[in-house]
């Protein structure tokens, strides 16, 4: 597998404008990200996520670093990496106050795109609305570098007992 | 940057398990796949994506491969991966029967999930239940390769002039 | 209570325009058909509703007439009004399979306004997507008289036993 | 028409049950409210409605007193006349600080139903959580009399000129 990993990064390299390079860059940073840390989802390495959760405050942020590999035609980031955001963010939000042998699965999501997703950066946030015995409804935000909010979630989630 | 590349992919192969180097493989050969084919987005390569599109019908079905990478922590895939494939394949729909010079954006994704995204591959279908001048309403369905439906979407997206 | 209404229903009469006591005679015949009719919501009968079930094809249709009193001050029909034929259609669809002693609850609802709500009736239809154990996902659409469709909603309805 | 409408609450009177009598009560205080007082929408009088706007803070708050006649046949508030409510007080904040000329038509709602709509009284408020040029998103909450939420929502608004 070694072989057959380096024989296609070559092909990438070979291939590859500089802006793609930049890309494979960020991708391979991400990567190992969730090798090195204790990510427990690929995608959170992917997207260099930093999570922040006040537990207290039932709050959770989440900041990552933007880069073209999760942009759309159009050059803004695309709708589903902003919803992949929303989704983490609320899921993080909810399951950091779950008790032992709980998690949550999202039943439901609803997101109003408000401003396209540009600059350097994403921060994320969330807010739990209600949180009963059998689901919690969570609240999410998008904002980029300069402040402007881009997207604004709703979403259900069912509490479940996780499989021993 | 090249050897920067090989150093990370190095670092990846010699700390990495089997499912990671299986998962950094699936990631290259989709990587690979934006290089070489003519994907608007580094998303649609990174998924494997295989579209179809039928005008007259105005629908269109997105196909991909699934893999550990786009797993969240409970072994299924990301509810942002469903998300990301919905609006992808809506927003393609679209854009498929769009006059020359115009494109369409997502303004508000909505989505019900119904069962656990596992197996092979997931199959999805966008049809168009409204065309207006200036929005348009669309729906969508995720399949898993069992032909459980694991997912259905709807999204309102704004029609505009894209940029000379 | 009989010499209040009759008053209340004078001052009415006496202080209100000729469409406001056409409205009120709608309102009034509607309110009449809950108590002649089998309806188990005053709603039912306020908005006229008649409803065509199909178990077999598990789809729901319910037509009701139009009046002033359902519209907003654009003088369409108020957006609320839609929802809550979507939220009944969907509903009685529903309903209509379960096993006795079983009803279904809306935990949430998405509506997508396409069309100004005018004309002399509207008409809408429920198709269930989904129907698992606990919960059902259900789709709806509303339509004008002249064939437009105004509204497209879906559902997530939670199944729950009825207390004996 | 005058006597067809005294025919009609002469039969209603007739028939109903004490309960009834009290729903037509409730309602036809409600429509006099619209006669009497400055309400732009029979749905308002009907509902009882009383609203208070803060321009400055850009949210609105409407109380609406409860009464069987907007229950389903669980005997909670019908989940249409929840979706009414937000509907209203998230379009009442848009407009109250639109400029002279403009208002605002609801595109796409979204709701979470949390618990039973019961007791004497419910109270819903709405913040403004964009707005742009064209569009508004907006978030509605609703409350019983003893402080629990039984709903959230948000909804996309499109702003329009008015027909002079």
């Amino acid at each position: 597998m070694k072989d057959v990993l380096h024989q296609l990064l070559n092909q990438c390299i070979e291939k590859g404008t500089e802006e793609d390079l930049h890309a494979l860059t960020y991708l391979l940073e991400g990567f190992q990200k969730k090798i090195d840390k204790p990510y427990t989802q690929y995608i959170d390495g992917l997207l260099h996520m930093e999570r922040k959760i006040d537990k207290e405050k039932k709050t959770c942020e989440i900041t990552v670093p933007l880069n073209a590999v999760w942009n759309n035609s159009l050059d803004i980031v695309h709708g589903g990496i902003t919803a992949t955001l929303l989704d983490t963010v609320m899921g993080t939000a909810i399951n950091a106050i779950l008790k032992e042998g709980y998690g949550a699965v999202t039943n439901q999501l609803n997101i109003h795109y408000i401003a396209p997703g540009t600059g350097d950066t994403l921060r994320c946030k969330a807010e739990i609305i209600h949180h009963g015995a059998k689901t919690a409804v969570i609240s999410g935000e998008v904002f980029r570098d300069d402040g402007k909010k881009i997207a604004h979630g709703t979403g259900t989630f069912f509490i479940i007992q996780k499989k021993g």
